[in-house]
């Protein structure tokens, strides 16, 4: 009888038992006494949540209603004034107007011939491409400081419109041959970019006023000069290693070049859509370059392209509500920021940081300062924001660094840099990894893997390339 | 080479240019001074959208994203802190659950069965359908204190099945043979009886507290028996004029009684999901009659409802995601309550409840009663929630109908019938409003025309029949 009604369940129970029973296993622990009974209930929803995403009885938006749900059930959220915030979370618009935008650059065909000159030009093999994605984002960092807008608003339609034109679609096991691999290179390539510079991610200006409250100053330059020599060692290394650990199943690309040519040819010159297209997207890179300076929120730019592609007819409504996976990321993405957020305010993060500061203030500066940054790093296995995690965290870990004794200067700029590699591990980390997991050529599990593996690559080489590198410096 | 342009467009240009003008105009109107120039801006860009959205040059949705956009381009709003918070809206979360729960009783075919018990005791005409569905309306007022989860809960999946058992589908040409007829007469049923007891609408005991404070008291059975008589006369003559001015192509249905007889017969006993459709139902139904007291949002059963019908795979994230009536309501339903709430945080209403007040003092007290309560009812074409209407204008206009000498229960007693009756010409009006709009069966300008015709025939008969039976009981 039992059997008989598991087997009408659409997944098998396992997979949803296992998670509910871990998230009870969590609420079960002695609670430490200075988080809020909520947070603790939060922390088990919060992991079974995210395991259940992993194990994935249902697609992960269901899940993350169910994880909603729970909260509201169990008493640790109330619906109205606070649970369902997270839908106004303007990282969620950003991603779910760039995926509408996206769907334009690939309608008027403007992506398409973006995406032949780019193989026209770097096409001989899938590896000349990858590499070819992460110098375009490594031109553009210095300038637009939101990840999320640079991956998203123009890396990722290049990247949809590369694939598909030779081939590769997510929907008919043809993934493999390009596209998942292009996939994390740019989502990787877009992290490493990102730690670069101060101005090529949103929050680094933040972790840059919290150091200088602690009297840690550096500037703009300091971050480059520091980064410059493990980012390019990590710029070379993470595209090989996937290469490696998930390779493209095509690797040579020989027509690819000839066809990508014959196909400009055929093409012609650009049509009064692809021109509205290059106008809007030029709008939006300039939006994003200097918005910042006028306060001109990075959503924004994505509300004002959506708008003008309905104005002008290149998007009809129609084309929006097909966008299937930017509404599925409305609702999982939204869920997701906003349980994070809640953890924070109950007192998690804080809890955390002190117990965490309480093993490292005893030992040598840099054990202390490198046990510290690697902590740091993993802990964002339960934020889904860059922004979010270096305001609970940032502040807390730099403070115990100094404590331990460790080189201020070095100290703050390793956290920082950490601030944007540390996404490397979830589809969920910050605004680019859902717009390329809603690509769907990666499966939540392979997205998890290899974005560990790269997490290992990017901590070694930061840690002992970039050693070597600031002691060169006289920083260590 | 202008019109060469325009021809391109997905629309005609001045059902565009015709909203932007008005708007325009508004804004260069002198503006009153106690208003925030924000208001005063964003007043403009609020009677635009809904003229776009009558003139539909692209949909509702479209139009909404765009008049969001105006908000932050003409620095009225800020788009994070401000404009996007309407996402997080629980009305418009509600209406979005309500639309997944009902494809569960389609799906599941419980709908239909429902349906043709339905049409087996009431088929013979379709008017005698749509007095049963106010009928089932009636019985459930009193103990469902959310017009919306009745409406939509309950009625909503069971109009649609009705309508598409009888072969009436919006999109096949086939809407007005019986569905449009049904959309509206189970709307303005549901606004009626939201009027008829406390009880039948969230935002009527919050009338009742505001009254309180101004000394003006009033029990459940008070409002029940002013509201017995008039309300009786709105559910007898509304869905008899609509039959006259909207009449349905099918008027008689003479097979339908023994086809539904003989479909019930075919489809035999009741399926496993369709018993756990019905726990589903009756859970949510306790929900809405009992949560009230123990402070359960009535969002949050709809909320389990979604969840326990993923989780038996009743319904698969798919056919979720091919409700795309709702997801166009998350947005345009989201940014309509934006910006009705902020009309009211920067003063408009205020501003306009003093200057009517004004007017009004001077009047001898019945004319300024009814003088009153007519503004207060048209004024609805403003705000979409009967709430925020009742928290922006109830106290003020009961306190100018009080000064001007009218009969104080009756006053408030009046003005809060009106606080339901008044959703009946918009589709963005109420919690109920958007759910049978979104059925697709009657388009915007038949719903604004005919909910105009319905609001004259609710006042003539609240303030004729009323004032009879008012001054029967020794109210007036």
């Amino acid at each position: 009888m039992i059997r008989a009604m598991a087997e009408k369940f659409p997944y098998k129970l396992w997979k949803l038992f296992v998670p509910i029973c871990i998230g009870i296993a969590i609420y079960l622990l002695p609670k430490p006494e200075m988080i809020d009974p909520k947070g603790w209930k939060l922390l088990g929803i919060f992991v079974a949540t995210i395991i259940g995403i992993v194990l994935k009885p249902l697609p992960m938006a269901a899940i993350s209603l169910i994880g909603m749900l729970a909260c509201v059930v169990t008493n640790t959220l109330k619906l109205t004034e606070e649970a369902l915030l997270g839908f106004g979370s303007p990282i969620v618009w950003l991603v779910v107007f760039i995926f509408f935008i996206a769907r334009g650059f690939i309608k008027t065909k403007l992506g398409h011939r973006i995406a032949y000159n780019f193989v026209a030009l770097l096409g001989k093999r899938t590896l000349g491409l990858g590499y070819g994605i992460i110098l375009t984002e490594l031109v553009m960092g210095p300038a637009i400081p939101s990840n999320s807008a640079r991956a998203g608003g123009i890396i990722y339609p290049i990247v949809k419109s590369i694939a598909e034109t030779l081939g590769s679609r997510p929907e008919d096991g043809t993934a493999r041959k390009l596209g998942s691999f292009l996939t994390l290179v740019a989502f990787q390539g877009n992290l490493i970019v990102s730690s670069m510079f101060l101005t090529a991610m949103a929050a680094n200006p933040m972790a840059q006023a919290i150091a200088a409250k602690q009297g840690v100053y550096f500037s703009w330059g300091d971050w480059f000069i520091a980064a410059l020599v493990p980012g390019i060692c990590s710029i070379i290394a993470v595209p090989l290693v996937l290469y490696l650990v998930y390779p493209p199943k095509l690797k040579k690309l020989p027509q690819a070049v000839s066809i990508a040519q014959k196909n400009l040819r055929d093409m012609g010159s650009m049509s009064l859509q692809e021109w509205t297209m290059t106008a809007v997207f030029l709008i939006m890179i300039a939006v994003w370059v200097i918005g910042e300076n006028y306060g001109i929120p990075t959503t924004s730019a994505g509300l004002f392209g959506v708008c003008v592609l309905l104005l002008t007819g290149i998007l009809s409504w129609k084309d929006i509500l097909a966008e299937h996976e930017a509404w599925s990321t409305v609702i999982w993405l939204s869920i997701l920021i906003m349980m994070s957020g809640f953890l924070e305010k109950f007192g998690l993060t804080a809890w955390f940081s002190q117990a965490i500061g309480d093993i490292f203030k005893g030992y040598h500066s840099l054990i202390g300062l490198y046990g510290l940054a690697i902590v740091y790093f993993y802990s964002h296995y339960f934020f889904a924001s860059n922004t979010a995690h270096i305001g609970a965290m940032y502040g807390a870990f730099l403070a115990v660094a100094l404590m331990t004794g460790a080189p201020p200067v070095i100290s703050a700029l390793l956290l920082g840099f950490f601030s944007s590699l540390f996404s490397s591990m979830t589809h969920y980390s910050t605004g680019s990894a859902p717009i390329y997991f809603g690509m769907g050529y990666v499966q939540v599990s392979e997205w998890w893997m290899y974005g560990l593996v790269v997490s290992i690559v990017n901590i070694a080489i930061w840690l002992g390339i970039g050693y070597l590198w600031w002691s060169f410096l006289g920083l260590m």
